[in-house]
């Protein structure tokens, strides 16, 4: 019984990096389908949500089953826990991708970004994969290093996201309030996407430390 | 033991319902904040925050304490894990709320919300009490009636953000960029607490039913 328990946390972990890979090759797309107004790009980062709202689901039947059958207690207990909330925090990520590809879909066969702003976009989209690959590895490794690492990493989004603003702030900022409205929410969606990752790291570094950084992900 | 595990989760479920209420609480006061550019308000609400996280925090350690102690199965395990969702679901919302206050405090002196957007706030704001106040009587009763009306309830939410939307979109909005951008991130707030509210109910529906509605929310 008990080797099979670990087998099962080991393969547990093992579908969370795979769902993370997933995640960030949606996240990848999205921004392709953002940047090129290419809707069946979009269509395709939509239709797959819907899988990996399934791996969370299955996730946590089996988390919730191991708890059910065994009585783990202490690092056992705080491993399936955490198991559940990282993959609550990749599912969202998720869904934030898809929020991007909506919004070029939505208006295709326009661009949602104007030239402009098209560099700041590229950059959090390399950084969003960048984070949500990190985020990936220390699921796998539990390196408490690499999940410091990636709070620094994570400032890069939120420059990227301050400096969003000031685009739009400036007084020449020509493509009025319809696109500022999406460069918001859109910038919102990779703001949101880089602390959920900061999130799974967190997680991590509580489950190896016993170290809480915050309770939650919470910035505004 | 099964007895004062029995009153264990009855208690867990009492806070639940206390946590609703501060967060509803915490809500009305951010809304004003919002509507009167009341810094104090606004401040008040900020650190209030703390103590959600906190009811949180110390939700979760009861729930996983109970699934460490007893063995539950079935109906009890459900339980136990729709806590530790439902306390997430609040959590959420407590921040939601404490970025209205962030929004409200960063513009002070000024109004975030110009005069012809107030009366969309006012009804947002309105709209959000309700909800929660209705997720906590659905927490407290598992009233699965109720539980689904919320989910239309909700529609009131999601038209007053689509009205704010023309607004932002009609000919003579005349406020500039800035404060569109505030608007379309506090819309956004609004409608998430929304969002979350609607997800308490249906965890609750999950729960007496088995029914699952969607795996979690994810509204654009």
């Amino acid at each position: 019984m008990r080797e099979s328990y670990v087998e099962e946390l080991e393969d547990i972990r093992s579908c969370l990096v795979e769902m993370a890979n997933t995640v960030g090759s949606q996240m990848s797309t999205a921004t392709t389908a953002l940047l090129d107004a290419d809707v069946a790009l979009a269509d395709l980062v939509i239709a797959g949500d819907e899988q990996i709202d399934a791996t969370r689901e299955s996730i946590d039947q089996r988390c919730f089953t191991l708890l059910a059958r065994q009585q783990p207690v202490a690092t056992d207990l705080r491993s399936i826990v955490t198991a559940t909330r990282i993959a609550s925090d990749l599912e969202r990520m998720g869904d934030l991708a898809e929020h991007i590809a909506k919004v070029a879909r939505m208006r295709f066969p326009d661009h949602a970004v104007p030239q402009e702003v098209r560099p700041a976009f590229l950059e959090a989209g390399h950084v969003a994969e960048m984070l949500v690959a990190k985020a990936g590895t220390v699921i796998a490794t539990r390196n408490v290093e690499a999940a410091r690492e990636l709070e620094t990493d994570d400032d890069a989004m939120d420059r990227l996201h301050r400096g969003l603003f000031r685009q739009l702030l400036s007084d020449d900022w020509p493509y009025g309030v319809e696109t500022a409205i999406d460069i918001t929410l859109l910038g919102r969606y990779y703001e949101r996407f880089g602390d959920h990752a900061v999130g799974v790291a967190r997680r991590v570094v509580y489950l190896v430390t016993g170290e809480r950084h915050v309770p939650e992900v919470s910035q505004p």
